[in-house]
Formats: structure tokens, C-alpha cells, sequence
């Protein structure tokens, strides 16, 4: 697999324009005293379908050739990158399936099916997803488009900071949430080309932290699904091609709780107005904890999603 | 007192430059085919303050003489004009003092304080907050700038639908929340210069419908103080200077019930991923029910705040 490199950013870029929306870029005097520095977010919670994860998609259908985008294309995942997908692939009038396990949340279902995909269920205990797939690959000749392992999807990934870049310049340090390490890796590659001197931190859950393993020893760790409230980035390892991209960059990796991230949502909420999902809390959660080391500084945080349920997010806020 | 006129936005506009925030537009594909319609949202709940009126106090305050800058300004407010006057006054070097009732909810006290007001508590059964302020600008000279009722204030607040019609071009309906009328009323005027065709929209809670009455009449109606959730638009009158503006410009004036703002907070929490107080609401509230005038059209919605308790956001908008 090729590992896309900034050019292919830029390419996603002019790809996604005037499609994707160009997200606001934020900022709060109360949360800049409050952690000492400047801070500067890159809401991605207002892309479309409430997640970075249109980007990368599009990114990637818009590529495939007439023949593919015929016979359509297929994924599986019961969160944001199905919805994305779905929407990504009605825009460009290409029949997408998705296959979600049977005891997917009704809620994320629904979405998936009101943004166009077309939904296969299977019941993760009795069968096999990747069995699943490769059968509709084979029958009906479908190209799969994974979450992250695919370098149009990771360039897509990277156009979020490079518009962070464009639009407040250089930073000291950048801060972005860690799952598979699509989001990472891609705004790694906007970072190493457009602000060198910028200190780079992938951020995740404390008891997700397989990255943070990873490139201290060098390989890729896999560990067991991790319990935490920041669903997006309930992922087991970093996915090869991310992986092989951080390798080369050496980027800090921080691990929060999940009490750090509640307090984030709370704080967006109260002081910046906004609706984040707990994944997109990871970058503030660990500015916040980095507070010392950043007094004065300009700091950029990607938020990267802010689809959470209304009640949940409710219950976490209230007090 | 002088009616302001767009010019006087304009010059607003090179005023506050660089010191308020350019609040962005956000759009939504599902509410847009909720509604039917394209839907252009101005996001004051992301204005200094979370909440427009920012850009009136510092209009007026940034125009005040030296020596009425050194004796400082008065405002009573217990809501979101006091903590707007307090930080536009701090950013100027201006001494501020807010006359509140001792009975002020704990959090706005806290927040005008935080903002750097000089707060004055007084027993509004017992005491006339006339008499005090009164008695404060003759004691030290202070100035008064009040909520609405000033030329600097109105102009000032009509930037925030100059800069919707900057982005967007011309719109077929504009929908503005109403309490004492300067939001509107500077509204108007950036409207009726820069898109003449487009309709304008006043919209007050259903309890609080001083303003439609008052044009419908054609002299200023006082009600009682309204029972609403809209706390910014729990007004009793228009002031005099908005009400001279709408009375020549005619737009048309429309209510919405408390349960349509719960039901607007909800859908904007949900699909648009951001904070809005019950005020804020009433221009999409407004939207809402008149969708099937308004299909296929292009809509300006003014969001005029964020300021609300977040225990009582997270009750409204959980089930």
C-alpha cells in the first residue's frame, strides 16, 4: 500500500472543496486563560455528517473509476465512518452497503439508513464480519472502503489541519485525537509540510492507549477493546498505514481518562457553545493536563467529531 | 436621539473590527431538508460574551470621549448586556459598574464579575434602581449605556446580519429574535440596504408579544413582564429607537411557544452541534412553522446566544 505523502493532502483538498464544508476555527477567551495559552480548535464536529470522517471518504470515492462506483462499495462499522461513507457515496450517486453487527445502537442504524447506505446486519457472535464482506466483494464485485487503512482516506484525513494551518499559520504544538490513526496521520503530513516546528501530540483514551505502545516499542500493539466512553476511538491498534506514517514522524503520544473528557464536554458546551462527542475531547483533555509546558503558546486542538447521542450527552453535561 | 442609519453600521462594522469575533455561518443538509429550505445560520452564541450584544456595547463605549472613559459607565442589566459592558469596558481600559438586584441568579453575578464589572447589589422591592444608577452618575459621573435604547448600540448590532449578507449574498427571508428590539432594528437596516427584497421577520415568544402589537398598532404597547424561557426577550416594551426603525421598515412580526424554543434547542444541540439559549432559538422556531412559505427559498436565521445554565440545557434537551 502506497503511503500518501502532503502532495496527495493538497489533491484531497481541491478534491473536497466546496463539497466537504470548510470547518470554523474557534476560540474562547475564557479557555485561553484557562489553560494559559492560545488556543485554537479546528471543529470538526461541524463537518458534514458531524465528523472529520466525510474527508476521507469522499476523498477515496471520488477516486474510484466508473466501473467500481457501478458496482458499488462496501464497509463495516457501526459509527461514524458509515455514516460519512453513506453520505459521501449518495452524493456521488454510488450504492453503498454497510454492515453492521445486529446489536448496533438503533440510533446509529437509522442514521446510516437516512443517509442512503444500503444496511447488512450479522450477528457477530454466530458469524464472521470479514466472511461477511469478502462474500459481497465476491457476489456483487463491491470495492471495500475501510475506515482508515487506505491512502486516499488518510490524505482526505489530513486536508482538517492543513486548513487549521491556512487559517491561524504556524503553531507551537498541534493536538489530535487517536482511534485507528487516520485523523493523525493525516494531519501529520499537513504539519510536517506546512508548520515543521510544530510539536505534534496523537491523544488517546488511558485505557485504549495500544498507540502509545506502539511506537514506543516500535510495532504495532494490539490489545483487547478498551473500555471508555470515547466510542471513536475504541480501536485495538493503529492500522498499518497510519502506523508506518507515525513511525517515520515520531510524534508525542498522551493517554486521558474518561472523567478528563466529561469535563471537556462541559467545558465546550459552557464556554465555547458546542456539541462534542467524547472522542473529540481527547486533543483539549490533554492540552489541559500539558497546561504548564504551553503557557504562552499557540496551540492548535482538532476536534473530530460531535456525534453523540442528545440524552447521553445530556446526562454527561448536566450535573 | 439620532436614528442610526446603515452608514452607521458601517462605520460599526470598522469599529469592532478585529476586537468582535466574525462569527461564522453554519448550515445543515438535514435541516435543510427538514425545513425544506436552504438555511443560512449567523452564530452569535459564538460572539465575545455568547451573545451579540458585544457588538453594540463596544461600539458605543469605543466612541465615548476620553474624559467619560476615565469616570467610567453604568448599565443595569442582570443578563447579557452586563457581562457584553464588562468585557468590552475592560478591553478599553474603562471602569464599569453593574446595577443588579440582590435576587440576580448566583451565575450571572459571577460571570459579570468575571468579565471585570464592579457589581452594585440592590433590593429591588425595597430600593429604585432609577434612583441608584441615578444617584451613581451624579456622584461620579458615570455614563449610562443602556441595553438598547442608544444609536451606537442599535448600529452596532446590525453588523451581525451585515456580515450574513457579506457571506451569503441575498436572501429571500431573514428570521431575527425580538426582545427590546435593537438586534432587529439594527438588522433592518443592514437589510434594507444590502438585500431590499428580502422579507424581514421579528419574532418574539408567544407570552411576550409587546413588539407585534405595537406595530400592528402603531404606538409602543407595554405588556406585563412576560412568563417565557426566552429570558433575553422577556421584555415588557420595544424601546423607542427600534421601535422608530421597524415602524418605517414594516417588517412582518411573528410568536412561537416556549415548547417550539425546546424543540429548536434540541435540533440544534442534535444536527448542528451547537449551544443556544431559548432566545437564540426564536428565529429557527419561527422557520419551522412557516416552512411551506418558505420552500425551495434561501433563509437567514440570526442565533443570537449561548447563555444558558448548562444543568438547565442538558434538562431541556435530554427526554
Amino acid at each position: 500500500m502506497t503511503v500518501p505523502t502532503f502532495d496527495d493532502v493538497l489533491a484531497a483538498a481541491g478534491r473536497i472543496s466546496g463539497v466537504a464544508h470548510r470547518t470554523p476555527v474557534l476560540r474562547s477567551r475564557i479557555v485561553d486563560d484557562l489553560v494559559g495559552a492560545r488556543v485554537f480548535f479546528k471543529c470538526e464536529n461541524f463537518q458534514r455528517a458531524g465528523v472529520f470522517k466525510f474527508r476521507g471518504a469522499y476523498n477515496a470515492l471520488v477516486q474510484l473509476p466508473q466501473e467500481q462506483r457501478r458496482a458499488g462499495v462496501v464497509t463495516s462499522s457501526s459509527g461514524n465512518h458509515a455514516q460519512a461513507l453513506s453520505l459521501a457515496a449518495r452524493l456521488l450517486g454510488i450504492p453503498a452497503t454497510i454492515v453492521m453487527p445486529l446489536d448496533a445502537p438503533a440510533v446509529k442504524v437509522a442514521a446510516t439508513a437516512g443517509y442512503g447506505g444500503d444496511i447488512v446486519r450479522y450477528d457477530r457472535y454466530a458469524q464472521d464480519y470479514a466472511e461477511i464482506a469478502h462474500g459481497l466483494v465476491a457476489e456483487r464485485g463491491l470495492t471495500v472502503i475501510p475506515p482508515v487503512e487506505h491512502p486516499h482516506v488518510v490524505a482526505g484525513q489530513g486536508t482538517a489541519a492543513m486548513e487549521l494551518f491556512e487559517e491561524v499559520g504556524e503553531l507551537d504544538a498541534l493536538f489530535v485525537p487517536v482511534g485507528g490513526g487516520g485523523l493523525f496521520s493525516g494531519s501529520v503530513l499537513s504539519a510536517r509540510a506546512m508548520a515543521p516546528d510544530c510539536r505534534l501530540h496523537g491523544v488517546e483514551p488511558e485505557a485504549g492507549d495500544d498507540g502509545q505502545r506502539s511506537l514506543r516499542e516500535g510495532r504495532r500493539v494490539t490489545i483487547d477493546t478498551p473500555q471508555t466512553i470515547a466510542d471513536g476511538a475504541q480501536t485495538r491498534f493503529l492500522d498499518p498505514l497510519p502506523f508506518e506514517i507515525l513511525l517515520r514522524a515520531r510524534p508525542t503520544m498522551l493517554t486521558v481518562t474518561d472523567d478528563e473528557l466529561v469535563e471537556c464536554m462541559r467545558l465546550f458546551a459552557g464556554y465555547l457553545k458546542i456539541v462534542v462527542e467524547p472522542t473529540g475531547c481527547l486533543g483539549f483533555a490533554a492540552v489541559r493536563r500539558a497546561a504548564d509546558e504551553l503557557r504562552g503558546q499557540r496551540v492548535g486542538v482538532i476536534i473530530s467529531g460531535g456525534n453523540v447521542d442528545l440524552d447521553r450527552f445530556a446526562a454527561l453535561v448536566g450535573t
